[in-house]
């Protein structure tokens, strides 16, 4: 029995590649794709949610829009690490993708999603948490619906955005809150796992080597990633942080995760966004989230491979 | 024309007064009732929006039942003030009311009644603005068919629940922080007007003069909310806070407006909850909030008591 | 017996009266006077003291230069109020004071006072609370020195220099946190109280009519403050905050004084600096703070013009 | 030319030995000890400074008390990590210290120390920064006598006492914020470099063979502080925090050192007392502060020992 899914993202190169894992991998069956103002605006970030499922064949999966900007704060991009179109790099920019737009908005598109599935259904937001705040507000009827929650964002220790926060978590705090205090569980996979998990020269080899369309265009993005990497933190290689929580989804045994406590900061003169993750229970509050923290990159990066290669093949669901 | 209005309150001995005066006054046209926790539990404050109506003749009006706890931190309730059952002192609240509860919840009751009616509709919110707060967040796409908020909330000044927080708000500063910067037009009464619309003996003997089984029950409230202000406050006479929203709704002279910055603290140590009202001009920020600052009492009191007095007599709409 | 003091200054058209207050009036023993920087920078507030006491004839009070900027966040002047020389308005500006400034440092002379004196003394800050700050922390052997703190700044209601923080205390919050919650007795003189002690034109003639240079110079000083009260905050009459501690010393009857809880907020988005007075003992925090509420203007006019007659004559202490 | 030194700290496992590296060492001239509250209070860290150079014959050195609390907020101890005593595990707990306490106070001792060393002289504290902060408050004069702070405390990544919070900067945060803005040279060790220095079995060992009185002291610390760490941290061997900073002044070539930005959270919610460090340079604030990085820990430990053995020999200055 595969998984079922609902991606929330805003690609994003690393939102990219997890968008092709999630409709080619057997142990996941992708429902719908929603998308949220975070690397990019939301109007760039949908485009690309389509553009990418146009370039790899992915067909039948309904994606639809979400919210522009978060629920406080000032509106924010990561446009050094994404370039002007969210998605820099690849030759696919230009044209138009030949997957629609669902005509409903997010809220509602996940909420017949919810309804619609026999049985409850994981979310993996992989930007700002803005879409599932939003949706737990406003539908806390649907809580039954949610299997779990598997997302990108935070840290156990420092940000990237901020010497403290991480980009999505910085992006909307308030959200992050309502989505990690809402009794639902939550397993996050932060920079400390994401980190781990580095396009190496050698893994853009082997994509590379695939030899199809789709494979060049995914090294164009890893090129494109590279290199702010390279310039804005001084990375090696760039860490692919999104793909982490549907690997995870695919293989449990990739990434070992710690239950604590995560607090997020709201009111800081300067660690706005940090998670605070207590790892040694010194808080006194309660452990209830699942934390990665080691990660298995080779296996990681097999089943990347992999999906390239199905999708690049035409095989995908 | 009336007024098209939408109450969304949290039962509570001035929300009551508003219910009757929003029904009673011809200037208003009462669309629908929403409920939120505050004073009370929400299962509280629905029970008492239903037991008002029925008690009142309000009939026709759907009554749907909303959040039951703030966005973010712990939920809270009034109850030193509007006792244990939320609505203190009248004989009413024994029974079960025979008004009925609408079968939506309040999202999808305003959502419905705002898609249905055909101007824009003013929003008048007396308890915590959660509810408000999550309709501008899950329905951007309605804010066109929002007339504007007129809401008790906030002061100038001091605040009551805390020495710089006024109730409303401190249940759910963020909530009130997303009204606040919506951009829709909002009014806000705060403490600075309310204080000023004091129950005296006086007006509680106009209403019990009225001799209708009504107005011994509006006495018997206003009787209770005389005794928990005059213990925990020291005041001689009870504000009765959120009728002001209808009434300056019904007659905009009844009170002065002046246009300020309103900024809701959400972080201080001491002050989480205040509304810092920037009446001088120094912060630099627009000045976009309607701020309520003086009030014609006596004009006030003659539309409550006629509003006891049309319901009493059975001619309500 | 004369109540033996140390004034804490940053002259400043207010705290110009307070020095001729506490010099002329024989209930007041003036043993020293320290200046911090406030209403305008260090160097033109000590400059301003000197003046002062050089143009009412004030000899023999030693004048000491303390802190130039806050413990912890920006410098901040008044400018808007006080002018370019923090003492605009009158001529004494020209020419230089020919009262010298005391060699020592304030810490060093605030000690050596306390040191030398038979009894306790009263400290009197009407300015940032910088100096004192440092004093407690530098030599908290020196409490039992200390006979009580008498101060002016913050509020029970609004602010001024925003619309939550009144100027002394957002100048340098942590050091009113450190007075307040150091454990000796502290009167507090706020905006609510010093609001009450306006100068009306019946004041400045009754100044007016005393006809020596000094009154001339007070007028001139008083016209000043009221063009710039008008501009920035609409008043009719400038309020001259300061010297209600001293007048509070010399009759105690003068301002009737509230117990409260007083905190500081230090950390809120838009409260910073604000006084949070817990006057109807909601917080559970003890009351321990002396806070003036109801003022007798009439009283304190009385020993206002009383002084600048008596210095006036020549015949100050 | 040895660095003229003065250790102002709250022994404390890791203090004692920083005591002994700093008294043994030729390169460094040890002027002056002085302790604060911290790892213990204030009488007990005092002690335990006059024990450990009791015990080590360290004579001539004077040692006076500073503060017993912090600026701001609760007094906390590290009672879990250093135990009742503040110095538990060895023998020489018993019995009164012979060595005698300064009368004077620790700001005393210091100023007088700056004024009469002909050269500027290095600050090294390893608790809590509250003397050295009051020294900067009360004697901003002294600055010109002050050649750089070498301090231990905060991280580049997660704190120890909170997941964001290391325990010296969580004492005294404002402390903390005054000596880093001061403008003075500052140089950091926090956790992420002094967690490279664990005392290993071997490096116990090593002590241990040692065979004089001393040597056996030191591995009973060793052995009572690597329990605890085991205890609270999960730590294999416990990190010898404080000697790194002396270790630094010795042989500059055992730490690599990063600049950076580094700014105290004074106001949040989770993570107040945590050091934001700018190691991108992402902030736009200048890197004014040297950060210690990488640690040649076997050239650490070597200094270590050979205090140990000198000091055990009876051959310290």
């Amino acid at each position: 029995m595969p998984v079922p899914v609902i991606l929330d993202c805003d690609p994003g190169h690393d939102d990219a590649f997890n968008i092709l894992l999630a409709a080619a991998n057997p142990a996941i069956e992708l429902l719908a794709i929603t998308t949220v103002a975070g690397n990019q605006t939301l109007e760039k970030t949908t485009l690309n949610a389509r553009r990418v499922c146009s370039v790899a064949g992915i067909r039948g999966v309904p994606i639809a829009a979400g919210r522009d900007r978060p629920l406080h704060g000032p509106r924010r991009i990561a446009e050094d690490i994404h370039g002007a179109s969210g998605l820099d790099g690849p030759g696919f920019a230009a044209g138009e993708p030949d997957v629609p737009l669902d005509p409903r908005d997010a809220l509602t598109l996940v909420r017949d999603t919810l309804l619609a599935h026999p049985a409850p259904v994981t979310l993996v937001p992989t930007g700002p948490l803005t879409n599932i705040a939003v949706l737990l507000l406003a539908h806390p009827e649907l809580a039954g619906r949610i299997e779990r929650i598997v997302m990108m964002g935070g840290s156990t220790e420092r940000g990237n955005t901020t010497p403290a926060a991480e980009f999505n978590i910085l992006c909307d705090p308030e959200a992050a809150d309502i989505v990690l205090r809402s009794g639902l569980p939550v397993t996050m996979f932060g920079l400390n796992a994401t980190h781990q998990a580095q396009a190496t020269p050698e893994v853009v080899a082997r994509i590379a080597a695939l030899g199809t369309p789709l494979s060049g265009l995914c090294v164009d993005l890893l090129t494109y990633f590279a290199s702010t990497y390279r310039e804005v933190f001084g990375f090696d290689a760039p860490p692919l942080h999104d793909p982490l929580t549907v690997a995870h989804l695919i293989d449990p045994t990739l990434v070992g995760l710690a239950r604590a406590a995560v607090a997020v900061e709201l009111t800081g003169t300067h660690t706005r966004g940090a998670t605070v993750v207590d790892l040694h229970g010194v808080t006194g509050r309660p452990a209830d989230v699942e934390v990665a923290m080691d990660v298995d990159a080779d296996g990681f990066w097999d089943l990347i491979v992999d999906a390239v290669r199905v999708l690049g093949e035409g095989r995908a669901t």
